[in-house]
């Protein structure tokens, strides 16, 4: 089987590829582990590691262009690397030491990262499956996760509940730190989840996701903890914010910026008065990390192309009052944007 | 509040003290995010963040001495580090481009990265409090798991019940991927939590760990999951891993190697002819990281001191039947090892 390490070798053009980086070397063999080198070149694709992860490795790259080697006792990436002229390494996830220890040893070094933003952006029909596949797991969780909440319940507490779901229902783990922020703390865009208990009437602000295969989900929804008067204001905000949601979704295609994509729910939350209280962009790339190629924002020159996974959501913070923030982690198919979660957006009063 | 910022900017004696490295920066202010610059000069300490972070970041820095400011737009590191002639970095944790640019802006680059090992491996009272939450937890989740455990339940479910139970009792998170082999998937040490479903006689190697207030909590029990004829030679191994274990504990004192600490285990396997399958390093420093200095290994001058926080995890392997390994998150007080995790490490047959 072909693997993505043949695929980044033809297209960074050097003597070599070297990647030392675990989310890039997961990409390029499919195999998780906290260390290891990969090593391209004509001759083929080798995996660097340790006898801890060896046998792990062994069944898993049994039948593919990957050969395995263990590192011998004291062996480094530079023993490795010394009969190069020219290495591709990716310049700006490597270290100093290491950039200049190569460049001392008379390497050419040629940047790679180019070859893995590209690669990585567009996802695989395989890739596009892992996040569905825990984006259904999010959406699974979210709703049986509702069931849950009751009054006096701490954000800690209700974090828990939702992160056990997901596990529960095939998850490997979340894809960052679950935000569960309970009345004013939704305010704060990345509050620490803590010890604050869910009074009636609270809006409540969820920012999850969780991982299968290695890949992400992100996934964000505001509800009402019951209903009272003062929630008017509450109310008429998040209508804003959902329709500045499906501006994005609608308008959105292909070949365009980040920077016209972010425009989009900028200009129809301008059109509510509230541009000025969506303090972060639109959105981000997501795959095997939560965050990555392309941008969403006022300043990026990012090109939004098929089959691409980003997230579409916009925001507006009161401090001090509440926070609204609708989320989904969305893929652009011929043209069109398809959301991979779909768990209710219409404002939900528990 | 004086915080570690002033502490690391005595230690380093450069003109200013820069770090862009989220688990520096969380050393350094207390307060943790994705994304900041901490500067440190004669003036003080400053903390540059954006508006995603702001009303967290004055809510947890008021009354520390650590100043904020908001990032303009536009505004980068480079634009703050002009006006020096020496800047202290992480150089081993600087990635390459940023390294290179400030020496082209002629700037002296100091290394920072021993003056924050050095005081990281140290913990403060408030340090070791927190990790020692996150072990009480820890043990207070492995006993509450220990009832759950059930003939047919796959890896993944068993490990979202043991996660739930830390986060229920109060833990931020887990603070690695939980590790759950069943069988003979505990003989690869960096097994991945899958689909094998638990049957009688097994053996259940469990590698897991929680944070609290962003420390972390370290700990690998191996139990039975009911008892066999077969079992035998898993249980002479058992115990041969236990009295290294325990051999460890009661020599490791300050002012020793990491690699005469790591002799202590690997010297009582020999005793009962099982050194050749511990085929990892006996442990590793545990604080913000779960794994920092010193490292206790085979090839490790690391000096272990008093206030220290590393683990102790002998253990052996054998390919395709079953692994044991026992681990402990201790710290070293008055040149005795004292543990902070502690759930029973006798062999638990359920």
């Amino acid at each position: 089987m072909q693997t993505n390490a043949k695929k980044i070798y033809d297209l960074v053009n050097a003597e070599a590829v070297y990647t030392a980086k675990s989310d890039l070397r997961q990409y390029l063999t499919g195999f998780q582990s906290s260390f290891g080198y990969v090593i391209s070149d004509k001759n083929g694709n080798t995996f660097y590691t340790d006898t801890r992860y060896l046998e792990a490795a062994e069944k898993q790259l049994k039948n593919t262009d990957v050969a395995i080697k263990v590192l011998e006792r004291g062996q480094t990436a530079y023993d490795l690397l010394s009969g190069y002229k020219q290495v591709a390494v990716p310049v700006a996830k490597t270290y100093a030491p290491e950039y200049v220890r190569l460049k001392e040893m008379g390497i050419e070094i040629v940047d790679s990262l180019p070859a893995f933003t590209q690669a990585m952006a567009i996802k695989s029909e395989e890739e596009i499956a892992s996040i569905k596949a825990a984006c259904e797991i999010t959406d699974k969780a979210f709703i049986a996760f509702l069931g849950t909440l009751k009054e006096g319940v701490s954000e800690n507490e209700a974090a828990a509940e939702l992160e056990y779901l997901m596990r529960k229902f095939g998850a490997s783990g979340t894809s960052f730190e679950t935000i569960m922020a309970f009345g004013e703390n939704g305010s704060v865009p990345h509050h620490e989840t803590g010890n604050r208990k869910l009074k009636y009437g609270d809006p409540v602000l969820i920012d999850f996701g969780c991982k299968v295969n290695g890949y992400c989900s992100d996934c964000t929804r505001t509800l009402l903890f019951g209903d009272k008067p003062e929630n008017s204001d509450f109310k008429k905000a998040y209508n804003a914010v959902l329709s500045a949601h499906f501006a994005a979704k609608e308008k959105i295609t292909d070949n365009i910026t980040g920077k016209q994509a972010d425009a989009f729910a900028r200009d129809e939350l301008k059109n509510y008065g509230l541009d000025k209280y969506f303090t972060h962009s639109l959105g981000h790339g997501i795959g095997i990390n939560v965050h990555e190629f392309p941008r969403l924002s006022p300043a990026s020159d990012d090109i939004l192309q098929n089959g691409m996974v980003f997230s579409d959501e916009p925001g507006v913070y009161f401090a001090g009052k509440f926070g609204i923030r609708i989320e989904d982690t969305v893929t652009l198919e011929g043209g069109k944007v398809i959301s991979l979660t779909n768990s209710d957006k219409k404002l939900i009063i528990l």
